[in-house]
């Protein structure tokens, strides 16, 4: 018997996600290592503040503050980059990877930013880029894309992504609540960021719906070429309304392929989903994805989608493929890495061709003929009103004016709201919301 | 540029499995041969009627009715057994693997019932064995529990593995029809067998049990290990009282290991799930897991559940994997393959072990006195009765008497089963359900 090869791990970043990746992997490592066949040792670990207290301990020996040390040694087999932020992380990925090691990422801003380059640096070198934890926490939604679903194009994924947005929705639904005092909770609780900019207004599930997106579609999508829009102008009305018409209220991922027409969409927004449809019924920090393959039909996926523990599951699982990977030659090319095939040409879809149902909320002046006004602007578009409900606005003197449409483009919505906001009785910007026609 | 390697496959059974795996691999082709850097040739057929007309046509000259001659062929690399079976399907598996061949399953049965065997002859022969399809159909639970969740152990597994059970259970609630009548109609529509036994019975969910327990658990548990209970006694009356409790009915495979005691339990019942579970709200022929890991938590998986399509997408997701390991190496360890380890040493939980609350449906002589008496003998076997439901039972003379009990385990309702049905005003064998107070 030959003692089995050792394998030496250097984690970059310490914090929650870190200390997870530390602590699970100590706990479980005689099965992990009796399973891969391999001896995975914790070598290197980079932190900011090396004197700070934390939960789970490293010894001290194992610490620096320098990540690009952990990068550039040639003992570390395989780079777990930690940090976040899309500066140093930068640096540390392509380091790594231009050593010829394997880099470990839950950073999907960075895949997000710096996809390409990172891919390109990973098979020019012979080194290999593994992000499972990067969408989905612990869900293993990027194996499933990449290696269960191989034998699948996607027409449709659509899903929950942000379990920040997820828990203030339906804290905002089940209590009755408005939006600032559920963050402001949300805050307090530690459900949100001190700057919660990233999760509400959408730019976290957007950069998760661009590794998505690549993992399909073999494109890269960058946030500016994405619908995206945030939850922050929901209201409880909304809820109401949306309850009144049969749907909830989610924000969603949703990537759609016209194989037929060979057009690509990626969009991030609130969306009106109806009530049957499992991800409605998703709440609090879940993550939900829906995934239909043209071979496979529509599977589901759900389970947390962050904190330590659920995200260390997949740094791990990441880490075993990595093992898996160097002990039988790192030359191993993994199924579905040669991802650009997927585009065959695609191109992004045109305003026209981006098709559903909408909810419009407006608040108008309380006199008659403001319908037939927003009415005739709509008629003009071509879109075509479904139901209205008039309400009593907060302000008095005002209405709310809630209306949906038949199925309509974001060409023709758009230019709807540039009339309406020009029109005289329309008082506030309205708020325009999707409806999702997803059976399952 | 050297060519790629040219991979051989044998394709034994070309039925509804085998023909949607070579309409999707040749419809994909390109692609999949392209990401996998390998040509993928099918090279041979095994059919048992060479003259039968078939929807996908595949070339005489690769046909054949002797499947041996593909498992014992030298020129082929990958056999895909899709017969069903356990005779012959067992002798080309076994006699592929030693041959160092690698061989992809959908057969849960041979898996449930020569597990040891089929495993032990692919490690002998450094062959490798994959079944993605054996359970749940395109779902990649298989893949799921082995890679993306290895950093995992697992307190609990439970879900629908059966899709016609599922579409059977769906109709008879929401038809308020009878079981008879439901499977005659599921018969004709071609979603049930002529004979129903291995499904309504709970057989072919249990095959399936078996294989997750052992990836989860690395034990193999055979049928006769487990508790093994089909629908076929389920009425109308019965989903009229889950709904009065706030219940849906399903066929649930679960698995349950208490680390703890080290005990393992595998059963399969129609349980009461609350309404707001998930996977009581998975209907008609899909399938649904979910898998609580103590590191990720709860996830859940669902989609398709059987069927040419979705079965196929798994097939050659396992053909993918194989694409993979053949060209870098049979030797290859897959991650996972090493599954014994999981086992330390478990033994079966006895039936005291097995706890839960349980739904009992007597049909009793409508007389005074009756519910003392079968409440007393409850309380000698210290069964703690939650809630009572009486109603007219459809033979005169006769009442339906529906009991919920506290929590309780299975050697005291078996000792109660018992002396309820030598209590001469109890009239039918009375129906035991089980209430699974799953929360996701």
């Amino acid at each position: 018997m030959t003692d089995p090869l050792t394998l030496n791990i250097g984690l970059c970043g310490f914090g929650t996600v870190g200390q997870g990746v530390w602590k699970h992997l100590s706990a479980n490592r005689a099965e992990l290592e009796s399973r891969l066949g391999v001896k995975l040792n914790l070598a290197r670990v980079a932190v900011r503040d090396r004197k700070k207290p934390r939960t789970v301990k490293a010894p001290a020996a194992r610490l620096t503050d320098d990540p690009l040390a952990i990068a550039n040694d040639p003992s570390i087999d395989i780079v777990c980059e930690l940090m976040g932020g899309t500066t140093i992380a930068r640096q540390v990925t392509l380091a790594a990877l231009r050593h010829g090691k394997i880099v470990v990422s839950a950073n999907k801003a960075l895949i997000c930013e710096h996809g390409p380059e990172i891919i390109a640096a990973a098979q020019k070198h012979g080194g290999h880029f593994f992000f499972e934890a990067s969408v989905a926490g612990g869900i293993p939604i990027i194996k499933a894309l990449r290696e269960g679903l191989v034998a699948n194009r996607f027409p449709r994924i659509y899903g929950i992504l942000n379990g920040t947005c997820n828990y203030i929705l339906t804290q905002m639904e089940d209590q009755d609540a408005p939006y600032a005092d559920v963050l402001a909770e949300a805050k307090r609780l530690g459900y949100a960021e001190a700057d919660e900019s990233l999760d509400v207004d959408g730019w976290d599930t957007a950069h998760k719906a661009s590794v998505l997106a690549w993992l399909a579609h073999g494109v890269w999508i960058k946030t500016d070429q994405m619908i995206v829009e945030g939850i922050s102008r929901i209201t409880p009305a909304d809820f109401k309304n949306a309850t009144t018409l049969g749907f909830g209220i989610k924000l969603l991922a949703i990537i759609t392929r016209d194989f037929a027409k060979n057009e690509l969409c990626v969009r991030v927004h609130p969306t009106l989903l109806p009530e049957g449809n499992v991800i409605a019924n998703v709440s609090g920090v879940f993550n939900a994805i829906s995934v239909t393959g043209d071979v496979v039909g529509t599977t589901l996926y759900s389970g947390r989608g962050a904190g330590q523990d659920a995200t260390a599951s997949a740094v791990i699982s990441d880490i075993a493929d990595a093992s898996s990977l160097l002990k039988h030659g790192k030359g191993a090319h993994l199924i579905g890495e040669a991802t650009e095939i997927r585009s065959s040409g695609c191109r992004l879809a045109p305003p026209e061709s981006i098709r559903s149902r909408y909810y419009l909320r407006l608040t108008v002046k309380d006199q008659p003929g403001v319908l037939a006004r927003v009415a005739s602007v709509m008629a003009r578009q071509h879109v075509s009103i479904a139901s209205v409900i008039q309400s009593p606005a907060e302000t008095s003197g005002a209405a709310s004016l809630v209306l949906t449409t038949h199925e309509s483009n974001e060409r023709a919505m758009r230019a709807t709201l540039k009339q309406l906001r020009a029109l005289s009785s329309v008082l506030d910007d309205p708020l325009l919301l999707r409806i999702g026609d997803f059976e399952g």
